[in-house]
């Protein structure tokens, strides 16, 4: 089996450009991705992991660098199954939460990010495309469904966060206990417990 | 089992008045209610299922009337156990995710939502004490570990999400399949999917 961890090794997470420094968030997005190879080491199962980065990058992980657009780039990658693609900015992603979608045995298993995304799947037939414009998740279903795939959605909230906007970081605070947590509170940010959802901030 | 669903019938859902009139989260609500009620009959187990509600409202379950503060309210319930505390505006939640709770045999399961509040439980032992004000679900991570409680921490996306923000409504446009995406989308509600996440608009 195969991982494959696309990487914006360039321009990462602009989104989070109201709180953090280009140079920052590069740091920030390091952090998060040693954090998922960090869960996915963790997982007991034999496979391979890749880091497929749009530029060089440094991790303690085998790189392949690619620099066409995400969809082309991963769909590269999946005629060969089985193979997994997960998100390199899902900072709470644990090795539990990895092993139940790779352990699953359907032609795709896929869990949904927040707002429509497509966090993590497990493609192990090779009709199985993807296509990350818009409402991906809905798309991939539909994909699938066209191919008669049979499909396991994996309902994990460890996989549906993602970290792409500001009020993500909260998530990292409260739950995260890896580099991106320890980059967080280095970076001055602490939670703001007030009413509603809890916020991250900073000084 | 029990199974609790605190429900506020006076004024619901203060933070989507941005989008919604009063009586129009009422009905929502009332819709998002339904929807948890008919994923909790869907489960496979013995309970039964009591909505905690702070006024009067009509709706085909039992209804236990308690205006106290929802602490209070919900810690009055904990003294008999096994007894489960699931939100009323979880309105992704399944059979599934619900049954995954349920079945659990720790001293205590918990389920998180996002931004730091605790979405649904399970207490099977009765030193198990609630306290909702803040982050609540450190908060109860804490107490059942002074209390020396066994935990499994549930990690479910359907359960994480509450819909409690503007934007939680794509959440229910994307994902929900009941009375309160139906809700939605009479109300004239639809997604917008630009860049980043997918967004609920109304014309």
């Amino acid at each position: 089996m195969h991982v494959v961890v696309p990487f914006s090794a360039d321009r990462p997470k602009t989104r989070l450009s109201a709180v953090l420094s280009a140079a920052e968030r590069r740091e920030f997005s390091n952090a998060m991705l040693a954090d998922v190879l960090d869960a996915l080491a963790g997982v007991d199962a034999a496979f391979d992991t890749t880091v497929l980065a749009t530029g060089p990058v440094e991790v303690d992980a085998t790189v392949a660098v690619d620099d066409r657009p995400l969809t082309t780039a991963v769909n590269d990658r999946l005629d060969s199954t089985p193979t997994a693609v997960v998100m390199a900015d899902l900072a709470l992603a644990s090795a539990d939460a990895l092993a139940d979608l790779l352990d699953s045995t359907a032609d795709l298993s896929i869990a949904a990010g927040l707002g429509g995304g497509t966090n993590a799947f497990l493609a192990r037939d090779p009709a199985f495309r993807v296509d990350y414009h818009g409402a991906s998740y809905r798309d991939h279903l539909a994909i699938a469904e066209d191919a008669g795939l049979s499909v396991r959605e994996v309902d994990s909230r460890l996989l549906a966060v993602d970290i792409d906007e500001p009020e993500d970081l909260a998530e990292v605070l409260l739950h995260g206990d890896g580099a991106a947590r320890d980059w967080l509170v280095d970076a001055g940010f602490e939670l703001d417990i007030g009413g509603g959802r809890v916020e991250a901030l900073r000084e």
